[in-house]
């Protein structure tokens, strides 16, 4: 049995787009943390059969694990095939695959992140290949759910967009303790999404937006690692909030246009500007889901928390730090 | 008694930010449409006592006026005053204005301008001056509403942005009967919102996304024209929606964000994109408010209106043509 821990991340650069659908690359760099309290943890158990395919699911919240023979299971069978090819392996296998979050999936909390960079490193263990961060990455973003690869390093990571399937992978670009800020993740909806994002990947070009994003970019990303390296948090809060607008403004043009926010998304972005105006530093970011992450320092987590809940913005909350990346547990 | 009726317009390109604050002078050039069902009707009573000056107003669906001795109020006694220096009239007289509104005020949709295009015409002809549309669109901009400027000419019109105080002026881009399209105008809340567009224009700049939409402009104008041109509405429509949403990612992210929004605001956004992919045309675009004016064509209104009845997307709607402009009624 192999057991791994893996984090889901928040984008605070976010991912949006592909130059090369097949090779996974993303238009952009993007810049991330992992979460202390959203990971996915998964069992493997090989088998000799190796027609046995079996996943389970136990949901968020959830009493048991339910089996899932849908899209689900169907990703699961190709990240093995993924897998296989990319170790150039002859071996075949059967597997058990149990896979449990802390956390709603498919809300925006980057489920598929945890659980895909998970699967990577549970599937080359089994294939009896110890990877190095780099390559782990670079399979982890191969699954299809490219943001994957940013769950691989501890702490805060850079995916550096390369220019083929060697150059495009993420490194850490601090340790877990080297700022304490913290992400609160505000529930607003913890039912699934309708669109995933792997479709609106495809679409982001037909945005009329998205070459103003890419041209931002140039800047916004020099000035988010300048902002880090400083530890500005007002600076830095300030590009994370404009990228994330920038970003759904994209997906809100896109042709088809997908509109993720709901009106308790608005809700929490004009609270929190708000506790702002009257001195508490908390900035928002919104992946492709409603839910809302608020990140601010550890010192006003409580006072944001309290904020939130008192003004009845989400149905939970989950306070997140920088953590590990993906974790062979046993 | 002077008696005016002026429209508000519709901007399909909007006016955001301005390059010169003293002089109402806008940073991009914009294009709209006046409104056959949202108007404003100014009666005018001129008094020989200089002192006696009275504002009264009939809000939407009021049983009657009431006296207004705030912030319009003293809106007005300043118009006055600009009125008699743009005329450099050497006359002076007191006033009571009464003005009604066919249509919730300050809710976006461009209340202010259709009231200060009418007041500029009431204060023209009251110093005895009968402007050309040029001149009573260049006075209507300085009333601080820039906006009032295009409800000046008939039908459809350009503000083009120009290099000074008389270079800025609305100009017809096509007569009333040009095209049939309607804005049926989706009212999700009736009240007046919190922030007046006047302060926002003032921190447009300080969004970081404001020079993207300076740039995306250059072509997005060109654009607009060529389609009007051409009365190709898909093309017209998708660049309606796309500068929607651009407009507002610039107020969502400056200091102080202005979130307009709702979640009424959004179910609309969802609702129309979801029509629209089984066949009924009809595209968004949302001033400095939460409602939504829904574009259309006049053989989809009746569609259209009936989908947001049917789906409770608004409280109530109000469908609009293409109007004339400003008129000395008596």
């Amino acid at each position: 049995m192999i057991t791994i821990k893996s984090p889901a991340n928040i984008a605070f650069i976010k991912y949006w787009g592909q130059s090369d659908t097949q090779a996974v690359l993303p238009c952009n760099d993007s810049i991330s943390m992992n979460l202390s309290a959203c990971y996915t943890t998964i069992q493997l158990e090989v088998h000799k059969d190796s027609t046995h395919k079996q996943l389970f699911i136990k949901n968020y919240k959830a009493a048991d694990f339910v089996e899932d023979t849908g899209a689900a299971f169907e990703k699961v069978v190709r990240m093995y095939e993924r897998t296989r090819q990319f170790l150039g392996a002859s071996k075949e296998f059967g597997f058990t695959v149990r896979s449990e979050n802390s956390f709603p999936k498919k809300a925006g909390i980057a489920s598929s992140a945890s659980f895909f960079s998970g699967l990577a490193a549970a599937f080359s263990t089994a294939f009896g290949e110890s990877l190095d961060q780099k390559r782990l990455s670079i399979l982890s973003r191969l699954s299809g759910s490219g943001s994957a690869c940013r769950s691989v390093p501890d702490g805060f990571a850079h995916w550096r967009k390369g220019t083929d399937s060697d150059s495009s992978y993420a490194e850490q670009l601090a340790p877990p303790d080297y700022w304490d800020i913290a992400d609160i993740v505000c529930i607003v909806n913890a039912e699934e999404k309708k669109t995933g994002s792997e479709d609106g990947h495809k679409n982001a070009q037909t945005s009329g937006l998205f070459p103003s994003r890419l041209r931002e970019l140039n800047d916004r990303i020099p000035d988010l690692l300048a902002a880090f390296k400083d530890k500005d948090f007002s600076w830095f809060g300030s590009i994370i909030e404009e990228e994330t607008v920038s970003l759904h403004a994209v997906m809100m043009t896109q042709k088809v246009p997908l509109y993720y926010w709901s009106g308790g998304t608005l809700n929490i972005l004009r609270s929190i500007a708000a506790m702002r105006q009257q001195g508490t530093e908390a900035y928002c970011t919104i992946d492709a889901g409603e839910n809302v992450h608020v990140i601010t320092r550890k010192n006003d987590v409580k006072a944001v928390v309290k904020h939130v809940q008192t003004n009845k913005l989400a149905k939970d909350t989950i306070v997140n730090y920088a953590a590990e990346g993906v974790r062979i547990l046993s």
